[in-house]
């Protein structure tokens, strides 16, 4: 009868644990992919013998013998890693996170501190681009790929300000998540100026996952409770998705934020959850449009930004019925990419 | 002093909702898209009046007035329809979603039916196409759009049966979700056989939705609670994304599955988990295995199958060592573009 557990510097390993993770050559491939299919271990199996200076070898009960470097160990102690996030409000106004698109297209250190800043805070900017319409899928290619749409592989967002007629006036866009409808939902989009010649129209930001922090635990638990459903359609497609306002993880920490009043069908809850649902759902709704959480700023043609579309909500101020055009190009792209180019480059 | 609700045919309908879901020209666009944004909704809004035969007049107390059909209200007081879900277990070996590429591509009902097929079960086969390389991108293109990756648009699988060396025989593969690494994981994936000129290699399949109704609630429930975190790294990409083994949605229904043994690193579980995760971890991964669940197949060329990869796991038979070579091409592709297609088609 061997041991279930073995403790090493205070940390108990448990012997599945352990075999599962043996790093031997017919257990692990060179690339770190796992060789031994995990469900081939046997239940009961213990630790029959442990031995070593240094490193930590091991007989299981199973005939196979492991040895595990005391680096590797101690790493695996330890608790993870938190995520490189760094929640902003309207503070961050006087530092936006904002590259030069030649730096950035260089490659390199300015790439790595772009795809950083959006890691971290959920956004950045590309400024003095190119104004050619199709730029903003070259600034996908310089981390991932562009997700590809009914929309297209782009899109065009163009505001013509009528200062003769004040229904033209390009009015205000409260912020919100693109296309809840979509399952995945698109995790990164960008959004590029070729041309602003309109007065107002400056793009907003603010940082959901911030603002999630304002609501209190009842209100947090009923927008994380209550699926909505979103919905688009046109003659062409037919698009429907349900994700709650927040999701939470597995560990109770905010996830996504999935926010959008012109596509949020009408919402199916019991009687007795309409009015705190609505109340808090109102309050979120009207934190997201406080000053104290927005940033804003106006894209020059030629300027671009990616938001996290999981976390931070854009929006759009007014224009001046002066008269004029606002014509950008947006595309979809996702964090996996991103963050792959990021590690890449940090190594 | 209005109310806050009214009740019509026995169901409550809230103030906020209704004013909320207000069917006008201003407060809606044609497109079923809102128009009015709800968080500029008063907290305290209420019902000063109705009237109507027939339609419902309501006048709020911001002075709006809205107009109801009694169908619209009907039809928000029922639950909403169910997934169109269709759990299965090896039985289904008798009756496999086969349709041909012919039909299918031609569009129409047999592309309908493929699609149903898909979103109803988690899986559908297509017999008798191409056997051009790239086939399995225009497959894609029937109902959405490719996903491309670092693997590119399309990936290839070649398995070379060496029976000089039984190393290079091709091994069985356990049932998996692919790419789990990625956020947000690919949701449809497509294989396209080429050439299957080896013994065995037979494609299997099991719906992970099905085999999770088997966990008791302890299982369930621990394989939800801890997420695990998934890498792939090579010169070029370092991928890596954290999901439970099992997640469940807002309404505590089972999401999504991700299982790959291969790819899934150490488990950052406390002492006192890592015991009950490894049985309920070991539990599911074998009954994922057991012959009761899993349906099997052989591709022959120019035969393809798509899948669910958040629902139904795949897997491949090892093969008989004397020599042969089984090619395969796969791409990834998403459930909205799927979901929307079978939605038009079924207008």
């Amino acid at each position: 009868m061997g041991r279930r557990t073995v403790i090493i510097d205070g940390h108990r390993f448990h012997a599945l644990w352990l075999r599962d993770n043996c790093p031997c050559a017919a257990c692990r491939h060179g690339s770190g992919q796992r060789l031994l299919d995990t469900r081939s271990l046997p239940e009961d199996l213990s630790i029959v013998r442990t031995a070593g200076n240094g490193d930590l070898e091991v007989t299981f009960s199973d005939g196979h013998e492991s040895c595990f470097a005391p680096a590797w160990l101690r790493r695996h102690m330890a608790a993870p890693e938190g995520r490189r996030r760094r929640l902003w409000d309207a503070r961050l106004q006087t530092s936006l996170p904002s590259f030069r698109w030649d730096d950035v297209a260089a490659g390199g250190p300015a790439l790595r501190e772009w795809l950083a800043a959006v890691d971290e805070l959920g956004f950045a900017l590309l400024t003095d681009g190119p104004t050619e319409p199709g730029s903003v899928t070259r600034a996908a290619g310089f981390f991932g790929f562009v997700r590809e749409t009914n929309y297209g592989r782009l899109f065009d967002v163009v505001t013509v300000v009528d200062p003769t007629n004040l229904a033209y006036t390009g009015l205000g866009l409260g912020e919100h998540t693109d296309n809840p409808y979509r399952d995945p939902t698109p995790t990164l989009q960008l959004l590029h100026c070729l041309a602003s010649s309109a007065e107002g129209g400056e793009n907003t930001l603010v940082d959901g996952f911030r603002v999630a922090q304002e609501l209190d635990d009842d209100e947090l638990r009923l927008l994380a409770a209550w699926p909505v459903s979103f919905r688009y359609a046109d003659a062409e497609a037919e698009l429907e998705a349900e994700s709650p306002v927040i999701s939470l993880d597995a560990r109770g920490e905010v996830q996504a934020v999935h926010y959008n009043t012109r596509s949020a069908q009408p919402l199916r809850l019991p009687d007795d959850v309409v009015e705190p649902y609505y109340d808090a759902y109102l309050h979120f709704g009207r934190l997201l449009e406080s000053f104290a959480f927005r940033i804003r700023f106006k894209l020059r043609p030629g300027d671009l930004f990616v938001v996290d579309n999981l976390r931070v909500l854009h929006g759009r101020t007014g224009y001046a019925p002066t008269g004029g055009k606002r014509h950008l190009q947006g595309c979809y792209a996702d964090r996996d990419g991103l963050r792959s180019r990021l590690a890449v480059l940090s190594r």
